[in-house]
């Protein structure tokens, strides 16, 4: 049996780490978490214990460490192949490895100016011309996708898939900074908070006691 | 059989392009490039027609699109099996993925402060102390793997794979701004470098004409 550890930073802010995390629990892969609180006098002796890149998170696959969440999941579709990862069609599967990847490398714009923080609420902050633009993009994106599958479930390639994992913490920065969306946009949004796995880490994000003032802008 | 084309911006500047095109050369995959210089009034129409994202790269497989570096070199790994995009074992094959997907989303200082300019030359411009600590990162990762698979050729795994095209931007810029490399790290940037696609790409680069001040900040 492979014994797996996820290696996450603060619930409440750490939106990189909610994407394996989620992952896992969506598929029903048992693992471990380990939890390092960010930006403390520890933080940098504790991680690096586990990440080559110091950063969260990292998954240890029998103590092998493979890091970054885009990484992390290709590992983990690979090493469970019947859980379907990813979509079974291959241009479907291409399709959603181009929104993942345009999602891990891009909208600065919104992670800058709309920080995660999931138990604050701060509506209408943060909305600048280019975050808009970014929102905008994000939208189509969910529209395009909630449409063309939209007979298959109510993901984005109609069942769960890493591109959900991908764009899950979007969706909490749109509740925590009450972003307008659109119809699709809006039900897509609330199916994933209605996952099981969202809520627990939803709740466990309010029972932290860390303020990190990098993610508190508007305090 | 497959019809391959690759949309880029100017050779010069675009680093994001360069990555899979440099891959599809390297692993001798036949394609067509449509090149669309950035930044010009025609750019954002002619990109529409290729890109969803408005963003090169996009592989187009018989009129589909397919976007971003990182998974347009993951379909290709997936159309071209026997070639070995990625390591073939399995713990390597997720390290490659892990630095590949690092360097995707990470390296901000040095990617604003060092911009890729393949035929300038700003000797010690643009070393910040956060850009030194994105040099040291990216050195200590070549100098790891290579050491790792010193027996195995000069690439990061030994043969060249999805990993060393996500690196092979860093090299043009650490000669732009002649960054102080390490033994190992020299080595290493030296091959990418004669690589006769790197060649063929700065050559490419040297011809154009466009001059993008967006790329151009020590002039």
């Amino acid at each position: 049996m492979t014994q797996l550890r996820l290696v996450i930073g603060n619930k409440n802010y750490s939106s990189w780490s909610l994407r394996p995390w989620l992952a896992l629990k969506q598929f029903g892969v048992q693992f471990e978490e380990i939890r390092i609180p960010l930006y403390t006098p520890e933080t940098a002796s504790q991680l690096q214990e586990y990440s080559p890149s110091k950063k969260v998170p990292v998954l240890l696959d029998n103590n092998q460490s493979i890091w970054d969440s885009l990484a992390i999941c290709e590992y983990l579709a690979e090493e469970f192949p019947d859980l379907h990862w990813w979509p079974e069609d291959k241009i479907n599967r291409a399709l959603a490895r181009s929104i993942s990847a345009e999602m891990h490398s891009g909208f600065l714009n919104l992670r800058q100016n709309m920080p995660m923080n999931c138990r604050a609420k701060f509506p209408g902050k943060g909305l600048t011309s280019e975050v808009q633009k970014d929102i905008d993009r994000i939208t189509s994106i969910w529209q395009e996708f909630r449409q063309k599958f939209a007979a298959d479930g109510d993901m984005l390639f109609g069942k769960f898939t890493i591109a959900d994992a991908m764009f899950a913490p979007v969706v909490l920065r749109f509740v925590t900074y009450d972003v307008q969306l659109d119809h699709i946009s809006r039900k897509y949004a609330e199916a994933i908070l209605e996952l099981p796995a969202m809520q627990e880490w939803i709740e466990a994000a309010k029972q932290e006691t860390e303020v990190l003032l990098q993610y508190e802008l508007y305090v």
